[in-house]
């Protein structure tokens, strides 16, 4: 298979395991572009690329950049700070405005789960789902499940713990569809009140006990509380989810055997995690980053063969 | 006619038709040019151009940023959000700080009235303005006039009404001194607080009815009503304005004749256009993005070979 | 010497006599370069750069970025406006993350003093430090050092005199420590409160009569009063301030002899300065800019020649 099933990257549930597979080996070889001194292809030197994004975010957004910019593609970003979006503009106008200019490629972060989805059926433009509200962040799944594969080779088998608000993260989500269809067994581990009504249908386990989950599994993928996505308070203070969820050096040592530490970022230190374990070398999260750029030059060089 | 007669890109006000023909003619180059799939020129390769929002903007800025690294010019962008100005600096000594730097050209858009004039004035590089207060937005007009050139082949002669805001409008004073310039008859349509007192001077119908309007013109260029540019409130309410200034599918099937439709964006759809219209065949409103990017080329490359 | 001393640009303390000199000989043919049409050379053309800016800037930022643009290389600026950085996350973790995206030079402003030393002790790449709260900004005093070797073929010998809020100001004490390397007398002029205690500690002069310091110098570096620094208010009011400090055509006029004036920017006009000095002919404040970039260049070129 030398091409994407798909026209888009709208989130992992429309991609098949032969896509994640391809993207995988196309990413070995970019990995191996950005370690040389020359870190630069002339692959999409003439692709234009818009990055829209409508929620914050520092990692995601220069992660895309980079991978653009090592890509050699011409780059130009908008953010909602500064845009027509203000001034009442719907999301087809403002999107249909940039297409106008001969844009080739949307990277898009938006609040509203389905955002990327709506657009990819209303333009004319590969779209890049950069995280849709509580929906999908499909590039965070894939450069995650690759780090996996790098550490053990192989990611069939392995078992993957996610822990902490599964509820809200696009990030769990988009984990769960591509650790299952890369044959992981997949548990997920937090609050009872940050588990989705509907976990059973994804075939997770569900882990309420922190011990229980971390003996069982190979990898831990500690999400990152994330304060503002809950309408209400849904656990009494930080502190005290860090009493119940937060790993520490002492938890680990405490196991009969090593587990790898994941970390989407930005790391709540003390929180989730506590240093001596972010920084351990159980931890591959900065492996994570490294591998986030490797990943996108791998889907918008795939994306852009797509005629 | 090879070059145009003027330094600056200030307003229409101060260009001759030739000026205005020589851009166009340019323009069309160029719009082949981003049209096809190499979509880049080295024509400003060694350039240094300085887009200076002062205001916020979404498409003007990206219009501009595309035209730039599509002519392969150097950008560097500021805008008054992280800048000195905050700090008291004054106008002049932030563009002297910029073009002490080595800028060739500057991008302005700015709140005040004039403000592109002064600066042109007091300092050695071009200057383009991108909209000064409600003075002027020349590139807009231009654009404009050069879709309606496009749908039609000819702009003289034609019969064009600008509906909305006059008074607050930059783009509909540029607009109205461009198609006068190029012998098009112009109408203006909208509530009477919202129209300039000078408006006999400028040589241009006014109707006060916009099924009049509508009847009488090939085109209607339909304002953005900016309610953010007003220092009172002008009208009773958004609905009101809409129900008598608005345009419908209704209102255009009941002309005798098809009319085109222009927007200089961002649409307030349900306002000032329905989505039947704005999105119908008879709307322009996307050629006329597309053409900006092509008219601004034009423009930067024209000042670049003055000395 | 062909090479500097350091690894990094932390500060003007950390370097000898011998980088100074390199670094302007550097800039010499850089400001070559930046004065011919084409202003462009491929020296880092496989460098990547970020520019992190955890404090508003215009100028400086504005000056690295067409530094790194004209050298060349790949540029990612990165705002605290935009960053993780307002979700929690620390210094380390946030320029970890950036590095592990394989960033080879890291341009940093920061609030707090000592935030780039702290940097490069614990990350792999060049660090220039581009103003660390009340500390250092030594790009800003070679820049300045850079100008009057301009005007007077020499620093060795020139008496120069800083003029304003010494205690809060990170450029006074970098052009201090340059001036003094580089063999200059140094004095400074200012209220008391605005004194540093350890002043004899770093061997200038102090004078509280602004006519004395400027009947002994050949050079007024005069500092903008930075409101923003102050925690509490240290003078009465900026009238008063500009009665006894503030520099007009009359107090140079009264001056036996003239002196050379500079600012490193944004001026408070009518404040430190008046328009009429600003604007003369003995103020070089516009060359300083413009060194800046060449300055700037050359710390970086300097910088990516070290392994």
């Amino acid at each position: 298979m030398n091409s994407l099933s798909v026209e888009h990257m709208l989130g992992i549930k429309y991609l098949i395991k032969d896509d994640i597979n391809l993207i995988f080996k196309t990413a070995d070889n970019f990995k191996k572009i950005i370690n040389q001194p020359i870190k630069k292809v002339p692959s999409l030197r003439d692709v234009t690329i818009a990055n829209l994004f409508f929620e914050n975010s520092t990692r995601t957004k220069l992660s895309f950049e980079l991978a653009e910019k090592r890509l050699s593609a011409d780059v130009i970003n908008f953010s909602s700070a500064s845009s027509s979006v203000k001034k009442g503009e719907t999301l087809l106008d403002t999107v249909n405005n940039i297409l106008a200019m001969k844009v080739d490629i949307v990277v898009m972060r938006h609040p509203n789960p389905g955002a990327s989805v709506f657009l990819s059926r209303n333009i004319k433009a590969k779209i890049i789902n950069a995280g849709d509200g509580t929906h999908e962040h499909p590039t965070q799944a894939l450069l995650d499940s690759y780090s996996i594969r790098e550490k053990y080779g192989i990611v069939e088998g392995k078992k993957i713990v996610i822990i902490g608000d599964i509820l809200h993260s696009r990030v769990a989500l988009s984990n769960i569809y591509c650790l299952k269809k890369l044959g992981a067994d997949v548990g997920v581990c937090g609050p009872s009140t940050l588990m989705p009504k509907y976990l059973d249908s994804l075939g997770v386990k569900h882990f309420s006990n922190l011990n229980s989950a971390l003996n069982w599994c190979d990898v831990a993928n500690v999400l990152r509380i994330q304060l503002e996505r809950q309408d209400v308070q849904l656990f009494p203070s930080l502190r005290e989810y860090s009493n119940v969820y937060g790993i520490n050096k002492n938890v680990l040592d405490n196991l009969n055997k090593n587990i790898t530490i994941m970390h989407p970022g930005p790391i709540n230190r003390g929180v989730e995690l506590t240093s001596d374990v972010a920084d351990s070398e159980h931890s591959i999260i900065l492996d994570q980053v490294e591998n986030g750029v490797a990943i996108r030059m791998a889907v918008l060089y795939l994306l852009s063969l797509k005629k």
